[in-house]
């Protein structure tokens, strides 16, 4: 047998993924042995920084359950989840940008009239967002549905908080004859992502902080359209450069103008018609 | 704000490690981080694909206790441990090769004069192993300890098999004078790897056998020298050349020849100096 150095041991490695049936399988399994191995060979780990590197990750796997997703967590954090997310969807003009859909959404939200408030406890600065949906050259959409939901003033959502009462901050609006939506809420808080796991962990031991800027959740879709999962950020928040999950993106920064009773958000999103 | 692109994005991923005390930690996540977005950039996944990952690594996470490491499997079966083995110990002149340690070696087993048998049960064919231990100039080293294990006749090591004596196939020697060891033991036969958990089912998914080809484990350590963590390959095995997790290098392989009474491995084992 040859001698064992490392090109003839990935060739060997990549070799043995010859027979997958699943091409797709096999691509995705020979890029990820390549690039792990030139990850290794650059940073050339310890067998002590290996094993800590799989007691990590299996931290991570013990650490979710079904109202915990760590890896997903984890993902964000590394920037990788945007990075998938913006090879997904990219930018178009006259389509809104896409965030990241996170571990909140929760089907079955309140259907709600245009004007009407999602915050069911009143606690918060109130909010009325307005605007309209239309196709990529503005015309307006009717119809158009936009699923909306956010966290409370103490910076959890419903789901975390047996304090909120259910579905608290989560509805779902439809666009008039005009395309027009109007909805109220409260003033989004930034909050941390949650940090007493390995992420957390590893987080504070990067010296970075675990704050994500405000923000409100949206997936607008329309029939004959592709859906937009996106996330409108407060312009004012002091995380919105160092998002621990780094959702922002410019267009997707808005203003809240200080009315006499409450504050004023305007926002036209855009859709894609669907191929 | 710019516009959300890759490279800004990378480049904000990366800057945020800038704050790490650790400054290995540091460098490890900066280039897991940039070989992960290559990954990503080269098979673009989709979302369902990223999510299908996520979720796989959440389920060899899960299948993790204390009886058994499938996140070690899985770096095993990409040929990533051996990577990081041949990196951390490369292969000199007059040095035995290392292999993977594997997840079955026990601390304590009984401590055997040379000649004897590690098999309590005597199931199987008998084999001696016997040689030197040496230092990398080929002078004989005393006093050498050879930590030896491998499974039983059912491809299962007693850890796994409440059937088998305690100990069982395992023991350790000591050199003589002359640097010499001898032990006897069943000759080994080759054994799948764990495959009812989320990496055999990859393995199954890529077309490929989960089989190593069979093998004595050993450690062979002596004071004032690195100890050598290593395995022995029977020549006659058919998975010699697709050894389920790569452990096999042509200097470990060796001939079983047929006594009269029980199969004869001969072999010697060098030991580096510590620094």
């Amino acid at each position: 047998m040859a001698d064992f150095t490392i090109e003839p041991h990935l060739a060997d490695a990549l070799g043995r993924l010859g027979e997958a049936k699943d091409e797709r399988l096999r691509e995705l399994t020979a890029a990820f042995t390549r690039h792990m191995f030139a990850f290794i060979e650059e940073v050339r780990p310890t067998e002590q920084e290996w094993l800590a590197g799989i007691e990590f990750l299996t931290a991570v796997g013990q650490e979710c359950d079904d109202k915990r997703q760590e890896f997903i967590l984890l993902s964000d954090m590394l920037g990788v989840t945007m990075l998938v997310d913006y090879l997904n969807h990219g930018s178009a003009p006259g389509v809104t940008e896409t965030s990241v859909l996170g571990p909140f959404h929760r089907e079955g939200a309140p259907k709600l009239d245009n004007g009407t408030t999602i915050s069911q406890d009143g606690i918060g600065e109130p909010v009325v967002i307005s605007g309209r949906v239309t196709d990529e050259a503005g015309a307006p959409i009717t119809g158009a549905v936009l699923d909306v939901w956010q966290t409370a003033a103490n910076g959890l959502y419903e789901v975390q908080d047996d304090s909120q009462p259910d579905y608290n901050l989560r509805g779902i609006f439809t666009t008039d004859g005009d395309g027009r939506y109007a909805l109220r809420t409260v003033k989004p808080v930034s909050y941390p992502v949650p940090i007493d796991g390995p992420v957390g962990a590893l987080m504070t031991a990067l010296g970075r902080h675990s704050y994500r800027p405000a923000h409100v959740h949206f997936i607008v879709s329309a029939e004959g359209y592709k859906p937009v999962v996106t996330q409108l950020f407060t312009d004012d928040d002091p995380y919105l450069r160092s998002d621990a999950v780094f959702g922002v993106k410019g267009s997707l920064v808005v203003t809240y103008q200080r009315g006499a009773e409450e504050w004023r958000v305007t926002y036209d999103f855009g859709l894609e018609r669907a191929a």
